[in-house]
């Protein structure tokens, strides 16, 4: 995974991808955060006249931790928000080594051939600690990069999953008001970050993989009752009759599970990123569950949902953060641990103990 | 399922099972509080004599929403926890239908005949709402209330999943602390209960049933993941070849999982509760996955896990209930949600609106 640090990346995605509708000022000097500060409506009119660069730059607003930063950023969200929400919001998972970078740029190239307006974004909590991907994929997206209509970002980095949840969330609406009809979220399978993605996207999708006899078990709990539709990756040269065996396997498997909530009925299709094989068809199994949805009004309700689960999350993690972050709390709440394991008090008890002491604080 | 106040059922129960360790007391007087107030030490003493009746009482102490009731029963819990801990405890679930009554009047009776000192309890947060069972099954567990060594509950009610599931956990202090070495909770599926039910159990038994082709996806999302091992029940007459095909289909499902923490691989077995076959099977499994476990750790480890979490489960419930519980807030939440439907402001700006105006009325 790219860190937003690394210039050389940056500079080309620039150059590549919004120089025609650079004013007239050196490419490279874009790049770096202009003497002269735009206002909020300057960003909301760049963004609103597809200027990249300027994208690049309110992204880079909203990732910003610094307060002044946020303040403006806060503002170009609201103007942009009634842009918002006309695109494909796609989540896509996977084990490491499931192959996503090399599937998401083989699915990218042929969107952007087609002539969608792409967006690429991740989600990945670890980014802040780690100078680059936990993954295993070293290759980056580098052809997808050198497509006019496309916008690849690495993940923000926050401090929290819900941080980079929040970030990523309002990247999509900056997006979208720049006129991105595609979205695609990249999850790195760490901690929650899938069901993170997974609340913010419209389709989910689980990459899978088969070569050897473990793969097929690498996924974590919970993921795959929460595809919208599975992709068995590699399904070529040696691999294609195991790939094929795995599809069986799932697609089994998925019977097993009560129907979802959309109504939809999830498939499991064969793909290779080399040969592109499949890959259309995956995407045409997205666009079918979008008209699917829009159709019987699942689509709207879920958005719906999902704007819902975000205010309430941000509130609930508000909430409990106050007492766990209260550095008094801390010796208090290991104290009342041990006295629970030792079954010195019930954790009801300990509980309420901890919470008098907290109310008596504040 | 039964509601508490039904008196008949309670002095079935307790004539049948305490009436040997009964001082010369009137036995259907025995059911009503007595007049003059047992102390918290006298219910730890009738408790760690194998008193039932006492224990009875004392569990309805726990049940009891009065404050004057709560404060004697959190010392008679503090009294009893040091005994407490030497049991199994098992969680049984399963859509209704699956016959998780008569699988657990089979599996306790053939329990106690092997000499167990068996409680069977219950979760199901809507026993408030409801003048009885939600479930199909209208049978209730007539020849297991008649054996010596068994104590049934009905499942307390509490107003919410929180406080049925806390008062479930003290009700096994007590009844560990009785003697009893056998703990089995059911659930009803509903809600959340099979995670509050998993969350306080050793081994979580998933009930599956096939007779026609739907019942094979009744199972929540979720549900299958979280199972320790599957039974397939109603295994007999011209269901067998389909239950057995049904085994086949689980076991194939479960391979696609990965790994559980316990590094248990859980099985699928067909059983009857008619002709009870496969019933001691189940049990046996039971039986191997907690030596497992005990003998790798993890079972300590997992119960420590569990205590901790229910003392964060305590304090997170408070915590965001003073927020959701103000009424002041209610209408502020309800405008914010509009606002933030109608694209006027991003879900992380209505969060922070309402949490300022809530800690200013603060």
């Amino acid at each position: 995974m790219e860190h937003p640090e690394n210039d050389k990346k940056y500079k080309g995605l620039t150059v590549n991808q919004g120089v025609q509708n650079l004013p007239s000022v050196n490419p490279y000097a874009t790049f770096r955060r202009c003497k002269r500060s735009l206002s909020a409506e300057d960003y909301f009119h760049g963004i609103r006249n597809g200027d990249i660069s300027i994208l690049g730059q309110a992204v880079t607003l909203v990732e910003s931790n610094l307060p002044s930063d946020q303040v403006i950023a806060q503002k170009v969200i609201e103007l942009c928000l009634p842009f918002a929400g006309n695109s494909i919001r796609v989540g896509i998972t996977g084990v490491p080594g499931a192959g996503k970078s090399t599937f998401i740029e083989a699915l990218g190239t042929e969107l952007c051939q087609a002539g969608k307006h792409l967006a690429v974004l991740a989600i990945d909590p670890s980014s802040e600690k780690s100078k680059g991907s936990i993954l295993g994929d070293k290759t980056r997206m580098n052809e997808l990069s050198t497509q006019t209509n496309a916008f690849i970002r690495p993940s923000p980095s926050a401090g929290s999953l819900g941080g980079v949840a929040r970030k990523t969330r309002e990247t999509i609406v900056l997006c979208e008001a720049a006129g991105f009809d595609t979205i695609l979220i990249e999850t790195v399978g760490v901690g929650q970050s899938e069901t993170a993605a997974h609340s913010m996207v419209d389709y989910f999708l689980l990459l899978q993989v088969t070569g050897t006899g473990d793969e097929l078990q690498g996924i974590k709990r919970g993921i795959m009752e929460m595809a919208d539709g599975i992709a068995i990756n590699k399904c070529d040269g040696n691999n294609i009759e195991r790939a094929r065996a795995a599809r069986v396997s799932f697609k089994n498997a998925l019977m097993l599970f009560p129907p979802s909530e959309s109504g939809w009925t999830p498939e499991v299709i064969c793909c290779s990123s080399i040969d592109h094989s499949g890959v259309q068809d995956v995407w045409k199994n997205i666009e079918d569950y979008i008209a699917f949805t829009k159709k019987n009004g699942y689509f709207e309700h879920h958005r719906t949902e999902q704007s819902k689960y975000w205010m309430y999350e941000t509130i609930n993690a508000a909430l409990l953060n106050g007492f766990y972050q209260n550095t008094d709390m801390e010796k208090l709440i290991e104290k009342a641990e041990k006295q629970v394991l030792n079954n010195e008090i019930s954790s009801f008890i300990a509980a309420h103990n901890l919470l008098d002491a907290y109310n008596k604080k504040k």
